[in-house]
């Protein structure tokens, strides 16, 4: 039986997961529950990209020479200083016959799991690439295991806008599923409460989502937390929230006061998506007891939430976003579609790109 | 209306929670809300008073000294270096009369919430104290508020295993509280699968409070994860667990294998207990879809976690270890009293400090 995980395509060192592994085996025959993806572009994690630009001085063709050198090393796109990978945009090419991931031939598809576990060999020395941007036009294959996870783009979307929406959507996933408890719960219980939502960094890519989702789930009051005053106009133009409020979330009185003055009580669900170090008290103390906060920021301490929590004599749940949610990049792709709000903070955000 | 949380005795600087400020104010008059302790001991916390003994080359005089002059200028004891401070002993002087803590005069109470920010003053000079110890006789006051935390101490059992116990008795409360909620979500679906446990580091001091917590709570099959024979020897002889299994944590896939060898199926719960980095991936890997791992490690990486679980595409809830629930002290020392497995392994582990 071939891992799930790719256990098997790992060369060296034995014995380890993709992502900790040296060297992958990128052949191009398929196991029966693998998927061979033709590639058509990489997206490099931009830490690794700006790294590669530092050390080659902006040399494009020196930065495309390291790029290949690694792939054909390691079998796999993962910066040996960064340990970032990235992802990649390809057509489906074959199809194991027990694959789990319900794709089929011509899908084009994004991949949601890392470059980093993900074998990968390029066939045309990337002569299409100038080396100066993190879009890397690419020929080649790259295999997809039972437990890899890819998204078909929607034909009758901007491709960059589905990326972005991707990029992010497990925040919304899991956004939904803990609001959704709370609201089933409050139902069994006979509890008349509201489902209060709290987002700090509301008018941002997961944050935006974070909020549609909320809604949807059935939250009756959302606030959206955001720390300069054109963000709040942004927000409050496009009616996700039901409050935008204006907040230095780094500072916790002030952001547990702006929570709870825009909610009349503190949130049961709060939703961090800034990515700023420092917030982990705030969110902890404009959370009601018996809440939820959710981490999505790669920033977040987890020592700081832990002995946060317990010097507020805290009684929240914390989780840590978990990237992964079953059905998340149909969701997220979803609430694109059917929110205005959420298309239109988009595609600045695109624009000003 | 005098804060909970404590902001009305911050000094400076103004605004910030008080474990963030640099002065306290540690007058002995009570708000309504607050509580008066009279100090008995204090427990620095080990980094602060290996930081300290280092400075001052192990002379205990000049550490006395430094550690008089830091509370007599913060109006707590937090250590400038380190950020960290430690608990204490004590018995309750005056309570006021809105105070939620449940406290009565003469109570005798170890601290739960950190030193760091327990407005504290001295007034013996710390004469009885040498300097050359973490534990520090002392006479003096410290003031609790609403929000804070204290455990009143048995009577019937020596202060130092109480303390042991007191230290880490958020683990086996939330471990506790996250089983429940399994095994009732089963009994209301009509679910008859057994609900698994797996504890790494389970012969610790967390790790063995977990264990009995999670049996308390219902699992049906539970194994404790050790690195090493002579903790497997002891953790099997007091039968806390019905398997206990030999692996590195460290190494995903050895650690997912003992797991799910020990248990027959992956873990429902998996409870981090120890103390090293990199256990993250394995822990998720060891848990089964729709299952949830706890982190009461404060060597967790919250990015590790993150990435882990969206690389391995698995829809696991991860829980930032909170050390507050309410009743934890309680059910912690409830465990001590019940069971004679927890009991014999932290007297062994006291006998052997």
């Amino acid at each position: 039986m071939t891992s799930p995980v790719g256990l098997h395509r790992v060369v060296e060192p034995a014995g380890v997961l993709p992502q900790g592994a040296w060297r992958l085996d990128a052949s191009p025959e398929i196991a029966a529950n693998e998927v061979r993806i033709r590639v058509e572009r990489l997206n490099l994690d931009a830490a690794s990209f700006r790294q590669l630009w530092e050390k080659h001085a902006g040399d494009g063709d020196a930065v495309r020479a390291e790029v290949r050198e690694i792939v054909a090393a390691r079998g796999k796109m993962q910066n040996p200083v960064t340990g970032s990978g990235g992802m990649l945009i390809g057509t489906v090419e074959e199809v194991g016959r027990r694959s789990p991931l319900q794709l089929k031939p011509g899908d084009r598809v994004a991949t949601l799991v890392s470059l980093t576990l993900t074998p990968l060999a390029i066939t045309d020395g990337l002569a299409r690439w100038d080396g100066r941007s993190e879009q890397v036009p690419c020929d080649g294959h790259a295999i997809l295991f039972a437990r890899s996870i890819a998204a078909v783009l929607p034909d009758d979307e901007d491709p960059q806008l589905s990326l972005a929406v991707l990029d992010v959507c497990g925040a919304p996933a899991l956004t939904g599923r803990v609001v959704s408890q709370y609201v089933a719960e409050r139902a069994r219980e006979g509890d008349p409460r509201p489902v209060t939502v709290a987002v700090i960094g509301g008018a941002g890519k997961s944050g935006s989502l974070s909020l549609a989702a909320a809604r949807r789930a059935g939250a009756a009051r959302t606030v959206g937390v955001v720390p300069v005053a054109a963000e709040r106009d942004a927000l409050a133009a496009v009616g996700l929230a039901d409050v935008v409020a204006l907040a230095d979330a780094r500072d916790p009185v002030a952001l547990s006061t702006a929570v709870t003055t825009a909610l009349g009580v503190p949130a049961d669900v709060t939703v961090v998506c800034v990515d700023v170090p420092g917030c982990e008290h705030g969110a902890v103390l404009a959370t009601a007891d018996g809440g939820t906060v959710i981490f999505f920021s790669m920033a977040t301490s987890f020592s700081a939430a832990a002995l946060g929590a317990e010097g507020l004599a805290a009684d929240v749940t914390m989780l840590v976003g978990n990237g992964y949610v079953p059905g998340h990049a149909e969701l997220a792709l979803g609430l694109l579609r059917a929110e205005p709000g959420v298309r239109r903070l988009f595609e600045s955000r695109l624009a000003a790109d």
